[in-house]
């Protein structure tokens, strides 16, 4: 059979360079390429004829068949490749790809993440539950038993998609199991003998968060910190070993003064030492001995500056340099994965007629896989992009800026350049002069001296309050005149620069969002809301706009904002690191402190709760810190944030003590080492990110402003003509519809072709492409000789097992 | 006159590689070479017959006169060069010269450091003094004249070398003379009234100790933290920015809450949250609000969050960059000043007759008074470094080395293996034995588990003693044998290797410190001499030793010891404000904390000393912090610390400020900010030296071990005899004597060269060449374009003022 080599695409991309030939919607064209992938080796002109048995339709019937299972594997690749999941979970069959599809999807990930969430939030409501949360053990038990059966389900689907090889061989997903089955069997104790047991296998229940779809960020940021943990374990045995010496040392010159409790065993000696390489006890644990010999400050000077100030930052460079380099070695791997992922997708795509690059309508398959909802338009642009040296097919070189092209947003480069130029000529003129006076930089410097005296004038008023009546019945006239001030800014912005153009950017809404709320708050003055006076207590964060003026600070906010959701993650890593402490807490300590429970202990004053009269009146002597107890979640994440804060926590410390063991403390000290460990790689994470930033603005000093990756592209009308052509003979007539509106709009300003421009912002990676520009080669080289590529030659056969596997099948039912 | 174109050490240069060439004294030796500078242009060939007026030989003297002056000013160039001084500072004229070799010498340099230190020293003795070094006001004030008499005979002579007018236009110098000013006035007052006044000025004679040659690192610390000063001046703004917003908030949400003593005015509210940065009274001052509501945590949770983790850390990132942008530029500008004495060195080196080089004669002279020290051996040695081509002549680009070749320390390559290798064969072969066993693994780690077990068994006894005695009459066992072993390791390694080499290993050297340190302290113990008995405590410190196992360790604790002069000079720059703080807090607060002395304050129990009587017991409560005061310098420097550390510091603070007004606090919150600076500077430092020798390591990982740098060269034994013979000739007999030794040496061992090592140690210099290569030879070439170099072609007239000037001097004379 002779397959013809004409296709659609191309014939419109050759056309756009040698002249007019739009028409010939020729039935050739039904005949498809051959996808380039039989199970067997490859060949590009004497294979033509090669499978000659079977009537023409069915035979193009299977063809098609074969080219959809390709487009949704190579989709199915460059997802793995975006989403650094391992090839080794590509689903291999039918089923598998079933499974495949059911579990990566969008309410599943949902269901997975609410399923967790239900797990944690659990916890508020198990003894020691959160007063009013309190539900009976029925209840929980039967919800916990519930959640769990939906995981067992998430599993069952997950282990379908994978095999039951790979299934036990993916680490993550046996753990998860494991404590799955430890959480059911603990459940249903639980709901046998109606009493809660000492579950401190709760603390486990966040793996089922970390391992949720949407917690890519958690994981990635867990899986740096235990990359981090070898150097930074090192450094903590050499400040131990310190801490184990210099015990020796103060009990055996500090314990013979009977004043000083802090050095009287060598437990305590240790354990102070502990503390107060916190500084946490600091002047206090000093203070016996030095009341008895000032020299003996010599010993504590000496401790604090090896400990403290030398080994602590040691710690810390350690960490940054580990971490730095694992930040280096990650974004080489995953762009090689993602290299990979598109090499993979490449070969499914490219069909055997033309081996050498993959034309538009592979390109529109794979896309009606990968992204569904993008309309025809943007796929024609985002091939347009793709494709650099504007021939018909796009090489496996240009297919390689797959990543960085595909997430770009494509809109019609305007014409006009304000939102106003159509209006007739006065409004035309008026909104012309507000567009010029938002933009002058007196109005700016006007704004900004408005926004000091504002500030000024609140600080002067708040200074002047000295009693309790903040909220006068009447509302202040300032606050009137300030608002009217900013909601005039606001109007003329808006008017003068058309909303979408004044909302695109992120310091407009910052005070949009500013003047808003000041609004708001006037709301609830003049109408006395008091729940929602805090509104109006937000006014001074109108003062943040004055840190424009300054280009550091507009660096260091923008950098803040990208460096943002990353914070998030590194949040909730932490929050994570919390939940589990706060079950074994709870475990553990719950009810253990209340007031005037520790008055033999040496902290009894910080636990002190007194009720005595002084003449007729009564005054409470509160120590409150019977507060910072495990007796329900709550308390309890409240109290692990004192610790971390570190300050004073030795008195929590010594409270639980006091009630329970001595052995208490290992629960403490350990979580002080946890939380260093993420609070350093907190530190590390924000010092690399703004040093790298830095040193990016200061090799790229020269370029322009950074305004995110654009991209322009234009349009024919014949190309659009025939790509639509395209779609109507393909798809639905309806998929047609954007690609009509742009030919009708060119119609309506007589162009014969369109701009567009593609727009996204600038992601971390975009910067290290272009910090590490001479490595990355380098990676590359390295990465295809490891590999033995060059693809265009040989292709391990096999390695495709879905399409293979999926086409053999279906032959069978032809 | 026609000037002879032999120069004794080409000769002998030339003989290395034509031949054998030895004999020829030649009479013509005499006559010199002209120096290439008589300002006027240089000329090769043309010019040998110039100056032909006046008799042979007193232009012959006037010859060498000439070269004398230019040895002298080339030394002043290098020296220059070395120590970073500035050559507009250059002496310009014979008494300019007198003076600047009066001043640059290392007996001045001690004068200005002993009256520098006594001047700082005065402070204990003056009221408020130590008690028991109180002096009457008479002796200080007469001293403290005295010391500033010597202070203005040292800028007395500096001005004479530096001439008025750039006296006046050296900064450090001009502030230094305004401060003598004010000291000398203020001293003499209180001569005259006997009386102390308030003298904040006393905290500015630090910048006497700051102004020494000595502290020349203490001034670079300054320059940096200076200039890292405006990046944190911005971050500290948004950090003051945020704490005002914030004291707002907290102010309106929390004032009316009358139990809540930490938000009630809106002065309060700022201090408490400027402490709370500090998280030094955070649960604290959260309690009255948390025990209200529990939601109001989220404040505190959301100011930490941004301020401490957040802005804190970004003020790191910034310093951090910052500094690590200046350690490049630093370097950067030190090498090419460097590279500009060297050419300005060799011009004043190069002879007319040899415009091409520097030969050996020439070389000497200028070591004669760069490195008076040197010997004859060495300067040779020296000069072959240099002379990378082994010509008769070290060309600039060879010259240009010189700062790196200068510093190695020479040593005869030993043909022997081992010290004992000339011993008898029995003896040989028992040293022999000893030597394998030392650098055995086995008894490497015999040692180390020894050493282990050492240290289990001594925390175990200590564990074990749990009573005061801890020194028991008898020496214990266990002491003896642990010490007995390592007495006889020491000695096995001392005879095993030989002292020398045991000696020159810096872990070594620390293992033989501690062992002798407890023989010491079982002397101490057998003769009960109790003041000595913490040298027993100090035996843990071998366990120090297990740390050699692991490379990271041991690439730690080299770095360390390598940061560690770094380290010290940061800590000296630390203590010089210290010294301020001290001075203006002992002016301002002396004396005003006392027992019981705030017991109107809200950190009363603090301050507390109560006596009371329970049944027939005294019970003393007592609560320190009276010890932290400002009543005399040492004191004050405790107390600063304390500050330092920054726990508990507002309770110092509000002491301070109950007994006097709430301005006070200034002291305290700018103390504490200025301490920041210093440690952000500190950890800056200790990150960027770690990571930088970390990624050294990573660049050059295939390269040896690191043993600083090594060079080989051999010397013949006729290059030998002609370097004697130059010598003979001009110099005292007495200067062969080293070289003698050489060639008896190679007599006996009848060679006809010998081997020779120049060793030193890298240094971070070293290491930033290597790091750097690429950019240096950018920096070179964008340096050579600006001045106007190459130097061969182009020598501007009239800038060496010194030679030219005492040449006309010397030729009025004659």
């Amino acid at each position: 059979m002779a397959v013809s080599m004409d296709d659609d695409v191309p014939l419109i991309l050759t056309l756009d360079e040698s002249g007019s030939n739009t028409s010939a919607p020729n039935e050739e064209l039904d005949r498809e390429d051959l996808p380039n992938e039989n199970g067997g080796s490859y060949d590009i002109v004497n294979d033509v004829s090669s499978p000659a048995t079977g009537d023409y339709h069915s035979q193009q019937r299977s063809a098609r068949h074969n080219w959809e299972m390709n487009y949704q594997e190579a989709a199915i690749y460059l997802q793995e490749g975006e989403n650094n999941d391992k090839f080794f979970t590509h689903p291999k069959n039918a089923k598998a790809l079933a499974a495949y599809l059911f579990v990566h999807n969008h309410l599943f990930y949902l269901m997975e993440l609410i399923t967790a969430l239900l797990l944690l939030l659990l916890s508020l409501c198990e003894a020691p539950a959160v007063p009013i949360l309190r539900l009976g053990i029925y209840i929980h038990a039967t919800l916990e038993l519930f959640a769990l059966v939906v995981v067992v389900f998430e599993l069952s689907m997950k282990m379908r998609w994978m095999g039951f090889y790979t299934y036990i061989r993916h680490k993550r997903t046996m753990v998860k199991t494991c404590v799955l089955l430890v959480q059911f069997v603990e459940a249903i104790v639980v709901l046998v003998r109606q009493t809660s047991h000492v579950r401190i296998t709760r603390a486990l229940r966040c793996i089922f968060l970390v391992d949720c779809r949407y917690c890519g960020a958690v994981r990635r940021n867990l899986r740096q910190i235990f990359q981090s943990l070898p150097p930074f374990i090192d450094i903590l045995l050499l400040l131990l070993f310190f801490m184990v010496i210099f015990a020796i040392l103060g009990f055996y010159l500090f314990s013979s003064n009977h004043s000083d409790p802090y050095f009287n065993t060598l437990e305590n000696s240790l354990v102070n030492l502990f503390v107060l390489l916190t500084t946490s006890n600091f002047p206090d644990v000093m203070m016996p001995s030095y009341s008895r010999n000032p020299w003996s400050c010599v010993f504590f000077i000496v401790y604090l500056s090896i400990e403290l100030y030398f080994i602590m930052n040691l710690l810390l460079a350690v960490v940054f340099d580990t971490f730095s380099d694992i930040e280096k070695r990650k974004f080489k791997s995953l762009l090689l994965h993602k290299r990979t992922a598109i090499q993979h997708a490449y070969r499914l795509l490219v069909s055997k007629q033309r081996p050498s690059g993959i034309s538009f309508k592979q390109f529109e398959g794979l896309m009606r896989f990968y992204k569904p909802r993008m309309c025809a338009r943007e796929r024609y642009l985002t091939f347009k992009a793709l494709n650099q040296n504007n021939t018909a097919l796009v090489s496996l070189k240009d297919f390689y800026n797959f990543y960085e092209v595909v997430g770009l947003k494509w809109k019609a480069k305007r014409n006009r350049e304000h939102w106003f130029d159509d209006l007739p000529r006065t409004a035309f003129l008026i909104f012309k002069g507000i567009n010029i006076l938002v933009k002058s930089r007196a109005f700016q410097y006007a704004m900004y001296t408005v926004v000091a005296v504002n500030g000024i004038w609140i600080l002067i008023q708040t200074f002047m309050l000295q009693d309790g009546n903040f909220f006068p019945r009447d509302v202040p006239w300032s606050y009137i005149v300030f608002l009217t001030i900013y909601g005039v800014e606001l109007l003329l912005k808006t008017t003068g620069l058309g909303p979408i153009e004044y909302l695109s950017s992120g310091w407009n809404l910052f005070d949009f969002s500013v003047t808003l709320f000041a609004f708001l708050g006037l709301l609830a003055l003049a109408f006395n809301m008091e729940p929602f006076y805090f509104i109006v207590v937000l006014r001074p964060l109108q003062l943040l706009r004055l840190f424009k003026l300054k280009k550091r600070y507009r660096n260091v906010l923008d950098t803040m904002f990208e460096l943002f959701p990353r914070m998030a993650s590194l949040g909730l890593t932490l929050l994570i690191f919390y939940y589990s402490f706060a079950i074994v807490g709870m475990e553990f300590f719950s009810g253990v402190v209340y007031p005037n429970c520790c008055n033999t202990s040496t902290v009894a004053d910080a636990y002190r709760w007194v009720n005595h009269t002084v003449g007729n009146k009564t005054v409470v002597e509160e120590g409150y810190y019977y507060l910072n107890n495990f007796d329900n979640i709550l308390n309890s994440f409240v109290t692990l944030f004192e610790l971390t804060v570190v300050n004073d926590w030795y008195i929590i410390m010594e409270g639980v003590t006091s009630q329970t063991s001595h052995w208490s403390r290992l629960y403490f000290m350990i979580f002080y080492i946890v939380t260093m460990v993420v609070m350093t790689i907190i530190v590390a994470f924000i010092l690399e990110a703004f040093v790298f930033r830095m040193n990016y603005t200061r090799k790229n000093q020269g370029s322009e402003e950074d305004n995110g990756i654009v991209l322009e592209k234009e349009i024919s009308k014949e190309e659009m003509a025939s790509v639509i052509e395209l779609y109507r003979r393909n798809y639905a007539a309806s998929e047609t519809a954007p690609l009509q509106k742009v030919i009708a709009q060119m119609d309506k300003y007589e162009q014969t072709s369109m701009l567009f421009l593609g727009r996204r912002s600038r992601t971390k990676s975009d910067l290290s492409m272009k910090m590490y520009e001479e490595e990355i080669q380098e990676w590359y080289e390295e990465h295809s000789r490891k590999e033995e590529y060059p693809w265009q030659d040989v292709f391990p056969s096999g390695s495709h097992m879905l399409s293979s596997g999926l086409r053999q099948r279906s032959q069978t039912v032809i």
